[in-house]
């Protein structure tokens, strides 16, 4: 009877006042608990354990923290207010890196990673809501240039079905490194960003096609040459694998004017890759949170190559060096940051909007006030983002 | 720069001669490897464990194995040669149940859970293959009855987008205790099962609706006359909001004739609870590895309710009485079991299966040499079943 009775039991335990269970907990969970000054107490039985600590992504708090051995064995801690949105984080038990049992996982760091969802007061844009949805589609493809079957996911919007003569224009939206392309759904709720957002009338029905970012065995270059042979990996197969397949398998509006590219943090420095390098393709570009790599085809270290100066001219390949042209070509070029991501992250994209504002450059630059390289960052770039699109 | 540098490193690194790294794995990971032979060896990192066993599903053996330290505190053993299929399992650290970093979760046992995919020679049957391919879509919808958004996944066949005037029959496909919606597809690769199928002219396009088999706060009632209720509450949401959702939402033919329902273990519990009460829904019934419980509506422990004898006069409410009528109106009653399954299934299922052929009832009983209560039965169950709808 093991596998009818191994259930974590279902309890509906009293919670501290106003405290919640987040929606990332698995159903019957009663922890971690968020607070309403969004401090947030995690528990993790381990009777036997000498240490316990809890660590996690930046809008956690700087961390680890240390956690305190209660009655049976139950490890506790309450950390600082959180910064709202969704965060990964594990336990730390007797140093080795393990998720918590009370909430799913989500692929972060190239490993599943537990995560908790901190709610944000008054921001309903990515919540599911009592309006058309549109339906997010697995799509699989075999790709030549890799010799491997893909996985995208796509998001139809609402009416897709119901209007078999309609024809949409598309968003390809890109995740970070060490995510994959299940990030944009699961953790951003880029779904519900758009259902609500065309509810209301404020964006343009469109598709959105969320592949994976990785075309390549080797993920960890060293240097920017060894991050662009990645690239171009990928590139390969958007422009010749991954367009072709949603074009014949959607209905598409299937020119440059229709489509666009936006990705956060690795993606973003994707889609600054391959749009500047194809705008035969893509009329809508937007980077949100990734480093601008003026010479993404230097020899060296990614590290270097991420404090470089931006110089107009020669940055790209020089596809900034025509002011005017640039502006006739992209109907939208987009950049983004969080106020609180690392310099790394502010600095290059700062150096580059100063600099292209400087020279004429049409551009939109979104800041997230108090949000760090997370996930609640994306989700209000998206936001801003996507109303901007196929206008 | 942690956020770049913070990555599972991709080691291409040598494994003995035949020994692979299953799918189950994250991109990038060298662990578990998986012997000619089966045997299976897992590791795990933990310097100052004390103790460290790895344990899982019926088909990986009998375990918890003790796992020995090596060199770095990396802890391994080699598990006697597994089953084939997909297995759940789980490391002991110092006794707290963590998962395997190498490997991706799934949700199993009501937690997010390792698995392992240990290859069947020769059973191409559930891989992704060189044929057209369905989609798995997801879908939401608002359940009144239990004041919930709920979450659905649905499988349309190939063309279903090309062929806007076609409509499909619908089978709806349920998990077992402990999984959710996501368990057929991940797990189960039903889509891989029905495109294979379909594309071999062996079934007829169909499309298939797994939803969650939760609708009760309650998961866990220790009799039947409780487990009544929560599989009414799923009842209900079946027959008044899922069916209407999927009938609004997708082109289906919508009645009786095509519409089947099955399911595995509680989900096969669930197909006989909810079909031979409303047989002016579904012509086609399949119960997967269920436990055959004949008084469904009885007070007394689930315990005994699974040892009762069947009769099949009086079984759910007499629903096999009028033995003419019953094969008039099913055109499949398919029951399933593996011979390696524990007795509460075996045992159940076939005294139900000998008493209803008894007495003339038209049933399919398929078994699954070798395999458990695990994946790999219901895979082959699937792969028997789906050839025999719709015709």
């Amino acid at each position: 009877m093991k596998h009818w009775i191994l259930i974590v039991a279902t309890a509906l335990l009293a919670l501290p006042a106003g405290a919640v269970v987040p929606q990332t907990s698995l159903p019957g969970a009663d922890s971690p608990t968020i607070q309403p000054d969004r401090s947030i107490t995690f528990k993790l039985k381990a009777p036997d354990a000498r240490t316990v600590q809890v660590a996690g992504g930046d809008g956690l708090g700087a961390g680890p923290f240390n956690m305190t051995r209660g009655p049976e064995g139950v490890w506790t801690v309450t950390t600082p207010p959180a910064v709202p949105g969704f965060h990964y984080y594990w336990f730390l038990l007797d140093g080795v890196r393990v998720n918590d049992p009370a909430s799913r996982t989500y692929i972060g760091y190239g490993l599943e990673t537990s995560g908790i969802e901190v709610p944000e007061t008054g921001a309903d844009y990515y919540a599911i809501s009592n309006v058309p949805h549109g339906s997010v589609r697995e799509q699989w493809y075999f790709s030549k240039s890799t010799d491997q079957w893909r996985h995208a996911l796509v998001y139809t919007p609402p009416g897709y079905d119901q209007n078999p003569k309609t024809r949409y224009p598309v968003l390809l939206l890109q995740h970070g490194r060490g995510e994959d392309e299940t990030g944009w759904s699961r953790q951003g709720k880029a779904q519900f960003i758009l259902d609500n957002l065309i509810a209301a009338g404020k964006a343009v029905p469109m598709i959105v096609v969320m592949d994976r970012g990785y075309a390549s065995k080797e993920l960890n270059p060293a240097t920017l040459d060894g991050l662009r042979k990645v690239f171009s990996a990928f590139e390969e197969v958007v422009i010749h694998e991954l367009i072709p397949t949603i074009d014949a398998s959607y209905r598409t509006l299937p020119d440059r004017d229709h489509r666009a590219m936006a990705g956060l943090s690795m993606g973003g420095m994707q889609t600054l890759f391959i749009t500047l390098h194809h705008p035969e393709y893509f009329a809508y570009v937007a980077s949100l949170s990734g480093p601008v790599v003026p010479d993404m085809r230097g020899a060296r270290a990614i590290e270097a190559g991420f404090h470089d100066p931006f110089d107009s001219q020669t940055a790209f390949e020089g596809a900034f060096a025509d002011v005017t042209g640039f502006n006739r070509k992209f109907k939208l070029f987009w950049l983004g940051v969080g106020t609180q991501e690392p310099g790394v992250f502010r600095d290059s994209i700062g150096r580059a909007v100063t600099s292209l504002q400087g020279e004429g450059v049409k551009l939109v630059y979104f800041e997230s006030p108090g949000t760090a390289h997370e996930w609640q960052t994306w989700r209000r770039d998206l936001n801003d983002l996507v109303p901007r699109l196929f206008r």
